[in-house]
């Protein structure tokens, strides 16, 4: 029995709960053995909670107990998300991440940590939900160059672009109308700014160029400027308008990244990722154009990109690379 | 340093050869040890090719050579390729095939061999060319339900329905455009009449499923049928003509595999997979939909996932499942 920890019992978290419980069986003859949630550690009060026995306040119980060998860390947010996963990789355990902004900003710290303890260090949740991406870059793609990515990685920005140009709202109704839905939060500003997007192909460039970039070098163009009338002139030129990140890394070596809205030929595969979906459009040397997508987010499809993690974590897959610095 | 054979030095078998020699370092790197070609078994004759001294015609010299640990079957074909992959296992070597004749014939009995002897068998280039669907569906998806699988998956036919659609071509003069530029065989039955897309929607099913369905009881219609009349029908009704492969399980367990042209609405991602291009659609559960799609054929597209698979081989990763039987 491989025991594991989660930190953070939000959507993702309970999400992967519940699809642990769910799919006990199958998860353990993909793992080679069960899989134990040992502990949940949230400050909130999960009393009533079927899992309540589980649940810890204190992360040191979870860091101290060695039949604890993974944790999955959903807490989201810098800190204390990035200490509490250096020190389970410090203690020997393998840590696996929904966590943009920890993977995003201390990614390579953590992944040469996880390389000195001889554990893994997993993100394949922190971009573009249940698109498996990461693995296809790290695993798939091992043997080659990528040359250029380009993504729809904001789920948000996409169903209000996809809204204005459908049912020719305006940016405010269809913003309010994402939040009715619970497509778009409260304070949806990361995700208009285009800074969520910038975080998301940050790590896409890293994992498939190995240089990890600040992303607060990155140029940035959010969908604020955005009006119905950019729509209706892309529909005049048989195009509609998508905020795409984009990476490349030319022939010297040099790598370049960015996210604004652009146009999309309507009969480009990506033209059609609509709603809360996620697209990423990898041009690979020799190998040619490649897309993925699917659903960018939600508990349920981001969860199945954790548990394929916590699998892989579980056959003691390590850190396929330890990215450098920019 | 990991010494490998290669079986068949045709399109697939020299792609990868290429791959390995242009790309060893970055292998390396992937596979934690360097990949060399030990020997290249082929019964013609490459005297004045650079790797002229790889070459040799018996495969028992690979078979006897305790040194050769992976085995990458390209020769095409039932036999000798079962054979030769049986006896590679049997003797302890891992085996990467794009066979999809033997996949789909005896990929059961392979993975079986394989586990008993604690090697790899793999079969990522069997379908789809570059496309990443079987990492996609036994790692990514290793602890979700997969309830439907359906994919553009030969690229022959793929091209012939969007020259017909395109230039108003007839089937025979699309067939012979494709046969000019190298996309269709001078014998293409197998691609016209669905045979092919048929072995692959059955390997497909069987990693998705975990049961193997003989190719021979699955409903096929090819697209022999399909006229400029067909097409013109569907351009009206704001469809296309796609050769689709379906593979479903239902909730009573029960498998239904089939193939035939489907009239694809144009604002489906699938309706804008054109070319050699292949695409898989899954429908998982709580997960939804999710596409993949990448060119389904030639040497250096196929090759990238040979070369993945030669990559895991090298890591050790085993058969992720033995299929059982329909």
């Amino acid at each position: 029995m491989i025991n594991i920890a989660i930190l953070g019992f939000g959507v993702i978290g309970s999400g992967v709960a519940e699809t642990l419980e769910k799919r006990r069986d199958r998860i353990a003859k993909a793992a080679g053995d069960e899989i134990n949630i040992k502990y949940i550690c949230d400050l909130r009060d999960f009393s009533s909670h079927p899992l309540k026995d589980r649940f810890v306040s204190d992360f040191g119980v979870i860091l101290g107990d060695p039949e604890v060998s993974i944790v999955a860390e959903m807490i989201g947010g810098l800190h204390p998300a990035y200490d509490f996963s250096l020190a389970a990789i410090e203690a020997g355990k393998s840590v696996v991440t929904s966590n943009k902004v920890v993977v995003a900003a201390k990614g390579d710290e953590l992944q040469k940590a996880a390389s000195e303890h001889g554990v893994s260090y997993l993100y394949e949740a922190s971009v573009g939900g249940a698109v498996p991406i990461i693995r296809a870059i790290n695993d798939s793609l091992a043997g080659c160059e990528i040359e250029e990515i380009e993504g729809i990685l904001n789920g948000t920005t996409n169903y209000i672009l996809a809204r204005m140009d459908e049912a020719g709202l305006t940016m405010e109704e269809a913003l309010k109308e994402a939040q009715s839905l619970g497509y778009a939060e409260a304070k949806p500003d990361a995700d208009i700014s285009g800074g969520d997007a910038c975080r998301k192909i940050c790590i896409l460039a890293a994992a498939a160029f190995g240089t990890l970039i600040d992303s607060d070098d990155v140029k940035i163009t959010g969908i604020e400027g955005v009006t119905r009338e950019t729509i209706s002139k892309a529909k005049g030129e048989g195009c509609t308008v998508k905020l795409i990140a984009r990476a490349a890394r030319s022939e010297d070596g040099s790598i370049s990244l960015g996210v604004s809205p652009k146009e999309i030929s309507l009969d480009d595969p990506l033209a059609s990722v609509n709603g809360v979906y996620n697209a990423v459009r990898l041009r690979v040397k020799d190998v040619g154009d490649m897309m993925f997508y699917a659903k960018g987010a939600g508990a349920l499809p981001t969860a199945s990109a954790v548990v394929a993690d916590i699998i892989d974590a579980a056959k003691k897959k390590t850190s396929p690379a330890v990215w450098t610095r920019a």
